[in-house]
């Protein structure tokens, strides 16, 4: 026996048990056949090299109708949502969505670009996560859109997140407009691209307003066993504990903010009256507590939207060439008690 | 070119380009060869059925060292930690879990059953969702675990949930003893077996005090746009305006407990002092607002750590015949401001 470099249709069409004219149609992609029938022939006709690989190939890329979406917590709201909409919006499409959790492990990230790949998914969406993608584990060319990170691949790339910038902008605007003359910035000490983005905005309203920016402005949280809430209530803590005086805090998500409040509550002060407290992700909790929480709302639903959309063409329109695509979506400060 | 029923090892370890003692460590599973090799070797055997199929069925078993979750939701707090539990169990025993996400629909269920099994999934766990489990839709007969459903199957089965109706009763229990004489019920009109439990416990509750349970104790909320909050606010203001009196409140979950404390609220009506709360669930936020959530907690970690290992047993012990096993796990009541 041995393996021939090409053979007929007809072969195929014996080796896979089934008629020529079903071979022309799963070639051809016309007609009514089985998903097994499918990859059965496909399989055949890339293991003979039937024609070109390159057939083979183009036919496979159609495959499997099946994305994949690698998020590092799926516990957290912001990303179960984006998810959410994503996959109901490629469910409409007759696509399945499948989805790994990596638990923000670069191990696992590598282990689940693998096992997405080896199940044939048509796309990526990598939300969050390592700022690289290690595309190189992937076997296929197959097109990756990205979200809140920011790889350094070339092709086949898309990348959409909130304007953190703007964010930030918008948060220090807010406090100066509400009489903070001295604002410090809370964030943590290892920062992805949103939480610099986010710094960046900060500096931009201080430097609009003629207030100077230094290093002390920035407070760096430490990890915490116990997560961002107490880590930066311990980080407050210490900032009053030294002295410092301060009378606005932009924090850089909502359960800093959240450790700020309850640390100058811990020590006495009045919040908005002593100090004025701004987040970041307007996540649900923030409205129910007692202080609610002035912050800065995602459009969640624009994101998973344009992400849908952009990701929907990328997979179904062969021709669409990006070399890398960086869309921003405009994010809204919602006023509510600490300011 | 004719199919051959039966080929021998050298022609297999032709057929996949390597050595026939590479064939033979795959047969055996035995010593070291790559995912992509045992693939083809594996195809390869299945194709021209090598010695019997079930050499190759059962060597393809243990293929994919995958596992697949089907989740109703993945924006809910308890399910995604369940998740996030028994994703972070699996990897470390070398399998990769893909998740699907139903939004209870009953048709994205079917196709995601179907895609889970097309992406060779080794087994299944199925997190609440539709009771039933249309197992006929799957092409190889792999373990299923559930939670929180209670499907009819026979085979390869297993039922992990929280003692809910252990919940139902603590939580009625702990509204008796702290006074309440007249304790209605609120829960959803469209009841999954969990609710059902609930309200079982909280029968048995009232029983032993000797308080009778009428059709009137039981409150129901209908669906609102808006979710369980809106609804289960709605409910207790038509209860109120058509002058029903009660000191006492048991909601099957936390959100409708939030609802019951904003109506009363809304009414003048002082929780615990005027009318007692109890929910279900003990989702983050309830501790974080203004008072307090007295409320029944899950043990999430041993939920995940119970599902984990039974499942894994399944997956690896061939010789694990359960026929239906059934596991509750035990409840705690968290006693807070509402009661």
């Amino acid at each position: 026996m041995k393996i021939a470099n090409q053979i007929s249709m007809k072969e195929i069409a014996k080796l896979c048990d089934v008629s020529v004219a079903t071979v022309s149609r799963v070639i051809n992609n016309n007609g009514r056949f089985s998903e097994e029938t499918r990859k059965k022939v496909l399989d055949t006709i890339e293991k003979y090299q039937y024609n070109t690989n390159t057939v083979a190939k183009a036919l496979r890329m159609k495959k499997s109708n099946t994305i994949g979406i690698i998020v590092p917590d799926i516990s957290n709201e912001f990303f179960s949502t984006i998810v959410h909409g994503v996959e109901s919006f490629f469910f409409e499409k007759g696509f399945s969505t499948i989805i790994c959790n990596t638990g923000k492990s670069k191990e696992k990230e590598k282990v689940y670009l693998k096992t997405l790949d080896s199940k044939m998914v048509d796309g990526l969406i990598c939300i969050s996560g390592q700022e690289e993608i290690e595309a190189s584990l992937l076997s296929r060319n197959i097109p990756i859109v990205t979200m809140d990170r920011r790889p350094k691949m070339t092709n086949n790339l898309a990348i959409i997140e909130s304007d953190h910038s703007q964010g930030g902008y918008l948060a220090t605007k807010h406090l100066i407009e509400k009489g903070c003359k001295n604002i410090i910035i809370l964030t943590k000490k290892n920062r992805l691209s949103p939480d610099i983005d986010r710094m960046e905005g900060y500096k931009e309203a201080l430097t609009e307003y003629g207030i100077p920016f230094t290093l002390q402005s920035i407070v760096e949280t430490t990890d915490h066993p116990k997560g961002n809430f107490e880590a930066a209530r311990e980080a407050i803590r210490q900032e009053l504990e030294s002295g410092r005086t301060f009378d606005g805090v932009f924090a850089t998500n909502d359960w800093i903010a959240l450790g700020v409040v309850k640390a100058l509550s811990d020590f006495g002060k009045k919040v908005p009256d002593d100090v004025k407290v701004v987040g970041f992700d307007d996540i649900t909790i923030v409205k129910y507590i007692e202080t609610p929480l002035t912050t800065i709302r995602h459009d969640v639903e624009k994101l998973a939207e344009v992400t849908s959309k952009l990701f929907y063409q990328l997979l179904t329109e062969k021709d669409v060439l990006i070399k890398q695509k960086h869309i921003k979506i405009p994010v809204e400060l919602i006023a509510r008690k600490t300011t």
